[in-house]
């Protein structure tokens, strides 16, 4: 129709030019004239205006248009709407006095894993963690170096607990103290602002303990003063304004070359997957940013990455560690095994070499990626069970979790000694384990309470027989769990320059050791896929893409 | 060619199919079957195919997926390309001994709209910060309550001065000293890190003082010790940590509901854009957020915006305050004027209403919005020329900014006393203006050099006389400097509840009052036009985006 209007106009135009130039008489022009405007206005006569020819091209064109309109509007929409859904949870249901109560402490793999998967209806529920979010941990040296903002990688837990039926309150304090035997928590705000009421005792019926580990310094001096860790998000900010303090600290005019060589070697202690990880991504920081903005010293740039084990990411096999190897000797991070850190001071690191000998090696700054060991509040609750644990690696449970000795306690993660790595994937799978085994922990306890009321009813009842032997069979029944097996899905790791490698067990047989820019993509897309929600996958896509635009940012904040 | 396929095989389906029930000859279904088969393989004589017949609707999806195919393509094509010329800048000349050297102290708006305006080819440029980049003010209320990420409002200063043609040597310090009899600045490296070298002292030939101010607390007990700032990005940072804070101390079990009123009250002293923007977002937060995830906390939050003066947004037209009023009041945002911070305590302010009375009111957070005051090197450098420099308020500049009394030292921004106020937009206009000058009074440095090499010719030279004659007329015409300036663009506040406010003195002769969803669009794009980089541009966009797909972050760091 647009096109036959067009036409029309465009040969009215021509007319008009032909009546003013032409040797046409008046009356025939103005003749036509009326017929083209006759065209115009009458609907019901118009010549059917010729198909409009497209080339393949042109259809080409046409067609992906089409999908990549509707692709926008569909995507847009639906993404708009799962989101919109996320951030209004409705009403939930209050707390019920019928109903036993569960405390979780902790809000990290285990707890929010056991939070996802949990059936709150069953249970009155507290969680108690001085963190009022869940941390994506395996992706805190990206924070560390820039690459995503802190935010991308949290998880407010009231974004899980407020999507449940019945409502969960979520406290920010710290368990101070945990009586097995009296059954009750203590815990204390021990943040800045407190109220008038900072510390309080709960009773529980059921207690989940995640509370993790804290990292281990093995009393090596000056780890705690010099070393930045790598385990909360303020210890990755606090990395990432230490390690920009060095490059200014750097620039700073008339830096004596031996000096600037002191302030920009970065000693990373720990070959586990942090510290690989960490060494590679401040590798990428160095190649794809300061080069560009520091020009002067990025070439003064060392890592060292120091482990006393004869290897690094002893968790991979031989292949893929000779590859990380051979990956870091190209981007030039010095990977120094067989070496023990002897102590860390202000500018300097001492270490033990392989062959015995104490070196003091000046540097910038050394990141502590060196292990866990037990906080207090656990080593003061084991103390109470003596007889039950006496594990020093960790809470002793048995094959369904149960902390041993401790009447309703299950204890999950890295708090406990298990014949499993303490390792974020381990934690998860322990959390919806649990998740089933409350549910069916609720099961069991109503099938004891209508058992004891069919007890309770008169013998005249001719069903009572009956009713006593199926509810005795059921609770039988309900009373034998599933112990918890782990499987284990793999092992990835990001080690700097695009690469990436991967230990995936589900693939045949044996190990598959993969390594390349292809194992990089798809360990992004993993991370992104273990990521809790739409929300935080959306965030960390978004700080990828931003990166690759516009690079990190240098600011020492 | 396509549908013309597709047609075929539709043909030779229902072929099959009359083939199997019709009472065709079988030899004649053959032959038809046959030919079809004739038409798909012959290339050479194919029917032509009838041309698909498009509906309007079809041919407006059609163009608009074009267009939106086309749109996209081209705009990420362009985005990248600015992108990644943006971060990978060129080499550049290095610091030539015979230019004269440029110090300037600073990197907010003064400092950083001068190096955006100044051609560094004509100077040895040092920038002296205790930050290594540019922080966009007017959006750290955003910042404080979760709306854009901190990183969004930075520009590290190298991402300008490494676009110069001549290096630019920036150091992270703060200037300790100014003599401006030596000509020399003395500075220091106090950030944690420390190389060898931590403090030095530099030569200047002309000086850019361009420090800015700190908060005036006026003495008044407590403000240092329990109200958050906000000035710099820790201070927005700490703010929402505290804010937080006091929503999670409310929500800990057992709190009386006295305790809850006074841990969510939110009390913002200071009744300017800070105060005011801040109050506004706060609201936001509380509205579109906090109703989400704290249902049972949300409706007691309050938030009071205290004033000495008689009025909020004195710097509005009576209209647009009276707007900002009733849109505070619908927000159930208090406001109250007239009144006077006396104290402020661990958890309470001290208040002297509007009758002189005295009131103590309890509450979780005081932010301190309330004016600035003359750094401590700032007013050291005044004490040096105490006959020049006897304003308290802040240093005496003449017309061309120079500062009185000290040879070849600008002054611009919230360091300055002058009849403006002390606002982002005239320190910007004071940088720009400056770089102008510098490249004037860098000609006129290389034309008295030149004369100075005429004079020095033989007096046998025929054309010494002329020559002199006409540089001594050239530099009469550099030395003169046009005066400052500054240009009123206007002035936008956020005011909360999706509106803002506007006075634009350029619309006609009078003010033009204008509020509403309609100016605050216009206050986005209003922002995002004044931020300098396209980086920041889309950071600050993207978060916005963010915001409304996914609310704002809950958790406290």
């Amino acid at each position: 129709m647009l096109a036959a209007q067009i036409r029309v106009q465009a040969g009215r135009r021509a007319l008009t030019q032909a009546s003013r130039t032409s040797t046409l008489p008046r009356h025939a022009s103005a003749r036509i004239s009326r017929r083209l405007a006759s065209t115009e206005s009458s609907s019901t006569t118009p010549p059917p205006p010729p198909p409009p020819q497209q080339s393949r091209w042109q259809r080409f064109l046409a067609t992906t248009g089409k999908v990549t309109l509707f692709t926008l509007v569909a995507g847009t929409g639906a993404f708009w709407y799962i989101a919109h859904k996320d951030r209004t949870p409705g009403v939930q249901l209050p707390h019920d006095p019928s109903k036993k109560t569960l405390v979780i402490l902790g809000s990290g793999w285990g707890a929010t894993s056991l939070l996802n998967s949990l059936d709150t209806a069953d249970y009155n529920v507290y969680v108690i963690s001085p963190r009022n979010y869940f941390l994506f941990t395996p992706l805190l040296p990206s924070v560390a170096t820039g690459t995503l903002s802190p935010r991308s990688i949290l998880q407010p837990t009231r974004h899980v607990t407020r999507h449940k039926e019945r409502e969960v309150h979520v406290i920010e304090a710290a368990a101070t103290d945990v009586d097995p035997h009296a059954k009750t928590v203590t815990f204390e705000d021990s943040s800045e602002v407190q109220g008038l009421i900072s510390h309080t005792t709960l009773k529980y019926d059921y207690l989940v303990y995640a509370v993790g580990a804290e990292t281990q310094t093995f009393n090596i001096p000056g780890v705690r003063e010099h070393a930045c860790f790598m385990k909360e998000l303020d210890d990755a900010e606090r990395m990432q304004r230490r390690f920009m303090d060095c490059v200014e600290s750097a620039a700073f005019p008339g830096q004596s070359k031996e000096e600037v060589n002191r302030l920009l070697h970065m000693v990373v202690v720990g070959g586990g997957p942090t510290g690989v990880e960490l060494s590679g991504e401040l590798h990428d920081f160095l190649e794809e940013d300061l080069r560009s903005w520091y020009p002067e010293l990025a070439h003064h740039i060392r890592i060292t990455l120091v482990e006393a084990l004869p290897s690094v990411l002893p968790m991979f096999s031989k292949q893929l560690i000779e590859y990380t190897e051979s990956t870091f000797k190209e981007a030039k991070i010095d990977i120094q095994t067989k070496t023990m850190v002897k102590e860390i001071k202000e500018k300097s690191v001492v270490l033990q070499m392989p062959d015995k000998s104490i070196a003091e090696v000046p540097c910038g700054m050394v990141v502590w990626a060196a292990g866990n060991t037990l906080r207090g509040v656990t080593r003061q609750l084991m103390a109470k069970l003596p007889e039950d644990q006496a594990n020093r690696r960790g809470i002793t449970v048995d094959e369904t979790l149960r902390m041993k000795g401790a009447d309703g306690v299950f204890a999950i993660g890295d708090c406990t000694a298990t014949s499993y790595a303490p390792t974020a994937q381990v934690a998860q799978q322990e959390g919806s384990y649990l998740g089933r085994i409350l549910k069916q922990l609720a099961k069991k306890d109503s099938a004891v309470a209508e058992l004891e009321a069919a007890k309770a009813l008169p013998d005249s009842d001719p069903e009572k027989a009956s009713k006593i032997k199926s509810l005795e069979h059921q609770c039988t029944k309900l009373e034998k769990l599933r112990p918890f097996k782990y499987s284990h899905q793999g092992s990835l790791a990001y080690i700097g320059s695009d690469r990436a490698i991967a230990d995936l067990p589900f693939f045949s047989g044996g190990n598959l050791a993969t390594g390349g820019v292809a194992t990089y993509l798809f360990w992004r897309s993993a991370y992104l896929s273990k990521l809790f929600s739409l929300r935080n996958r959306a965030l960390v896509a978004n700080d990828w893409i931003k990166v690759k635009l516009f690079g990190r940012d240098t600011s020492r904040e």
